[in-house]
């Protein structure tokens, strides 16, 4: 839900592999920050040139359009964020119920720390998909999918472990949970704090008794 | 949650009074219209003048700034939802956990009257808080707590009726619905079908047993 901080690459500048470049990465990164925080259709490539520090111009040298762009920024947020589900929700230290519990903190502690101004790029993107390229909304769709399967695997797990209920509907309590934990991301932003992230976590865990 | 259809007044055109006009309605209505559906900072003022029919230079005429316009925006859904939600949460004719039922069918037909294109203006502008006037948060949180405080107050009239547990706490409870059911909403939009608000609304009466 929060927003990814990628680590700059450490060491000497790789060298310029196809499709890959430093200041490709730069602008993905500046774009990523860009859209948690604010929007897609207000956002210029200006504004993502001047966060990236990246002249005029480079910008088309590596993106055929800001559409293509924004796919881009999908697919790597998306990425990103199935890894930290990974790390999260299969931590074998940890039974399945508290590895969901740790995600949820982990979200709260990703929002603190850009001041609960950033929120989910996929949500970001999904309320405003009325003005966005109709290409994008199957791929957000998508990456709402691919979040509930992992999250309904660990659901899984904790019904197999006996922590939740065994008739419980994994499957759609994921669901359930994903429309919800968006909608508290983006009350925290507008809140600008993690009040709503904890009420709906608190009445979620609450249902799997 | 979804767009309200404010009627067209009848009859012989009003007289010009003192802030109320007809081209000012048609401006108002044709903003609420478009910011369910799109967003406020990807909505120009020409778009909004040209869905009302209205000359260019009017809308200065009537309100002082984009950003009043939309204050009052806010302030019109606001009004609109408090009695659509008085009307169907305060029904005599059915118990209260049937209005709140009968709220989630409501949306859910409001929103497909839009083919599932227009979201909920107050959710809209709360998720696109990154880029708007800073005395918009307030006021959206204000909708917000009015909108908990008139459901809680049904599921009390619930709680009384014994139609959910004695021990459930109805402010929470109100929180938790109104954070999610915006999530739900912003999902419906992306998926252009009714399928989160039913996922969501299930798993949320199911809570109430």
């Amino acid at each position: 839900m929060n927003t990814p901080t990628i680590p700059r690459r450490r060491g000497r500048p790789p060298k310029e592999l196809a499709g890959y470049s430093e200041t490709r990465e730069s602008l993905l990164r500046a774009g990523v920050a860009v859209l948690t925080e604010k929007g897609f259709s207000s956002t210029g490539i200006e504004e993502i040139l001047r966060n990236a520090d990246v002249p005029k111009g480079s910008f088309y040298h590596f993106f055929a359009s800001k559409e293509a762009f924004g796919l881009e920024l999908i697919d790597r947020y998306a990425a990103y964020f199935a890894k930290k589900l990974d790390r999260i929700l299969t931590n074998e230290k940890r039974s399945p119920l508290e590895r969901l519990h740790d995600f949820v903190m982990d979200a709260e502690a990703g929002m603190r720390r850009y001041r609960f101004k950033r929120g989910c790029l996929v949500g970001n993107l999904g309320q405003e998909m009325g003005v966005l390229p109709e290409g994008y909304r199957e791929r957000l769709r998508e990456v709402f999918v691919d979040w509930e399967a992992r999250t309904a695997r660990c659901l899984l797990e904790a019904r197999a472990a006996g922590e939740i209920p065994r008739k419980t509907d994994c499957a759609s309590v994921a669901a359930f949970f994903w429309i919800g934990w968006e909608g508290a991301v983006l009350r925290a932003k507008l809140d600008g704090d993690p009040a709503a992230l904890r009420t709906f976590a608190n009445g979620f865990f609450a249902t799997l008794k």
